[in-house]
């Protein structure tokens, strides 16, 4: 007989932890709608056409390939699992471009899998919740992406620091230390400053090519002082990068950005943000936990050319993802799930025969139609596995039904915090059950 | 350049699309909760062991096996995708046997994917939306399940026909008439009444080896006389199934929940139902649309062990499942989505400059704040592009900006559906959009 499993890197989720997903995944989704974003879904696979050449080498290794009994094996697999919503969304895009009204704000929350080396709190299948604005280079869309990550924050009770940047400087810096080429080098290992500190960086900079001379140009932007204003910030690197049309073109979009944003103390201009990927072209997010130590809980940028790579060019747009686990995690963590969420079943009915139980099944329907969620246990067992149920689900509520109850017409009501009981006709109780 | 397409029997949803599947989605969610059932999610791979050999013959060749790149094309794929929701929640019941409070109720709404021959409403990726009580073998839980499939498509607004018949009755048929042995035989070819007609279901029956007297002992069967009610049917049973002991067990369960479902008229026993799966061992329903051609809609039975394959005998329980594909194709078909539904953005801010689009950026979250879901216009270009946006989302009305209004604080506010105009201060504009 075999004994069941899972694939490792993947996991169940049990009622308690759908709740919690569930509640996440709402809250993100009211937030998008309530800032006109449309949602779409696309299939779990794709060509393995569309998928391969858009993560670099490594993520090729990454993609998990689908193979179907009509292929034989060793037969190169034609499909692949969806490794992100941002590769499907272009393509959704082009295919759909004829339907789509720009600017096209998109939401979409779903799985994407990835054959990563499965680690603490790495999965192989993992939820995406992102939102996109195309179709527009407007720096207002980047100003709604922040509105809306203050508002989930907000929502969910958690603390956080919104780390921004822009590619556009971070090429004008390259520009000015004298390694234009070198712009990915320095943005791969500066992204690490976080992880490894200054001393590595310089070292993998300096592994990656750059001159010694170009490092000692960099520590500027590599030692920013602590607690000076963006205001101040933005001063210095236009000084910096005076000389730098890109560069100067990237201090613009940032005065625009924060002039939006205004005197925000939770939002941070951050010259050593970086972010891996390197389809941004302007404006770059991450954003943090202020109360947890557990790295990005979402990020995202702007692109200049989305849809390029099959065929449709100079579709612009900004987007941002969240990270629905690592989100988990620190509510988690910090115990922020509402109370009322929780409540599933808010009454049981316990019955002593079958004539009662016929009576409660009665009964049930009369609190569902009241928009109570209500269990019959459904069998007339002992009155101590019935009870033990219900403690065991923290039904908050129990109805008990024996004869005498049945014969005035009314169930005695348990309730299972105070542990108080009282004999309750039909109306009575219906008004007794909190929150429905 | 590449030209993107999807793989064949996949699809992707745009928003109209997705609003109207969150609607069936949401409506039999709600309906599972308020019947008490709680929701799990498997992973969308299981392991091949899993998945392999309980779908039948037919069944693993339509399994998508899933390679990562670590395994070499040629080696056995060691997972695969759900195949259906079934088979992944009995894994999980074993797997999580020390957590689960017995009766469980659960349900799960998950895609499954089948390497089926795509067609006209078949697809290669569909939603399964499962609701199945294990643990208890009394009969209320078949009864709750019809409560359940009234109540779903009371919401929904289809009239639907409840097809029921039992298993062991149909077992007591092959009994009576000889051929205890071609249960199997019996059923499968009595399933296809409906489609091919009761002369080609006999030449079936003679080609699956019944003799021409179990042919003719089971004709009165196959000639139900139509309208007759489910009392008479179960009468005229008993009779002919007097000498089968499997039988009246059946006949028991019958009277047991019809007496429980009382006399409706939407509820038919239908003794030529008999659902192609071989694991039900009762109670057997099937749904069907009144008003649209379409087959079956929802179905399920009773089993007697869900999980003995992995290792755990006597798990007993009853499920039903929704076709949320073609519950589309009927809502579509008869135009039954609620008007308030559609209603994603509320109001649109058209804007004639930069001075107007910051001033629309604050006065849109002002609404947002109020639960109003609200676009802005990213840039202040010609304002018919930013009005044939609107017309082309729907958008009921646009808040138009311009100097004027803002030397006034107030904005010009346009009903799209009746185009009558007029000047509005904030807390106007928020007591005149409705249902927020």
């Amino acid at each position: 007989m075999q004994k069941p499993s899972i694939p490792k890197g993947t996991r169940d989720f049990g009622p308690i932890e759908m709740a919690r997903r569930n509640y996440i995944f709402d809250t993100i989704r009211s937030v998008f709608r309530l800032y006109g974003f449309r949602q779409i879904e696309t299939p779990a696979m794709e060509q393995m056409s569309t998928l391969m050449g858009k993560y670099g080498e490594e993520g090729d290794k990454l993609l998990f390939r689908i193979q179907n009994s009509g292929e034989k094996a060793g037969e190169a697999p034609e499909k692949g699992l969806r490794y992100d919503l941002t590769v499907p969304f272009a393509r959704y895009v082009v295919q759909h471009r004829e339907e789509i009204a720009v600017p096209f704000r998109r939401f979409q929350i779903q799985p994407v899998w990835r054959a990563d080396r499965p680690q603490k709190g790495r999965y192989r299948e993992f939820y995406q919740c992102d939102a996109d604005i195309i179709g527009t280079d407007s720096l207002v869309s980047e100003y709604e992406l922040v509105k809306i990550i203050q508002e989930v924050f907000r929502r969910f009770g958690v603390r956080v620091c919104l780390h921004v940047n822009n590619r556009k400087v971070l090429a004008g810096i390259a520009e000015v230390i004298g390694a234009p080429d070198k712009i990915i080098d320095i943005t791969v290992a500066i992204d690490k400053l976080d992880k490894i500190g200054v001393d590595a960086v310089n070292a993998e900079l300096r592994e990656r090519g750059l001159s010694d001379e170009a490092v000692a140009a960099l520590q500027p932007i590599l030692h920013q002082e602590a607690g000076i204003t963006n205001q101040s910030k933005i001063a210095g690197l236009r000084q910096f990068l005076a000389t730098s049309e890109v560069g100067m073109k990237g201090i613009e979009e940032l005065e625009t950005l924060f002039g939006l944003i205004g005197d925000e103390e939770w939002v941070e201009l951050d010259l050593c943000l970086a972010r891996g990927l390197n389809y941004y072209t302007g404006a770059i997010f991450e954003v943090k936990a202020l109360d947890v130590q557990i790295g990005s809980i979402s990020g995202g940028g702007r692109y200049d050319n989305l849809t390029g790579v099959f065929g449709m060019p100079g579709m612009s747009g900004v987007g941002i993802s969240f990270g629905a686990d690592r989100i988990y995690d620190v509510l988690n963590e910090l115990n922020l799930y509402p109370e009322a969420m929780m409540g599933s079943t808010q009454v049981l009915f316990a019955t002593f025969g079958p004539d009662e139980l016929r009576y409660a099944l009665r009964w049930a329907e009369a609190l569902r139609q009241e928009g109570i969620a209500t269990e019959v246990y459904p069998e007339p067992t002992k009155m101590k596995k019935q009870m033990g149920y219900a403690d065991q689900l923290n039904i908050p509520y129990v109805a008990i039904v024996g004869g005498d109850e049945m014969a005035q017409n009314k169930v005695m009501l348990k309730n299972m915090t105070t542990g108080n009981q009282q004999l309750v006709a039909l109306n009575e109780l219906i008004t007794l059950i909190p929150n429905h």
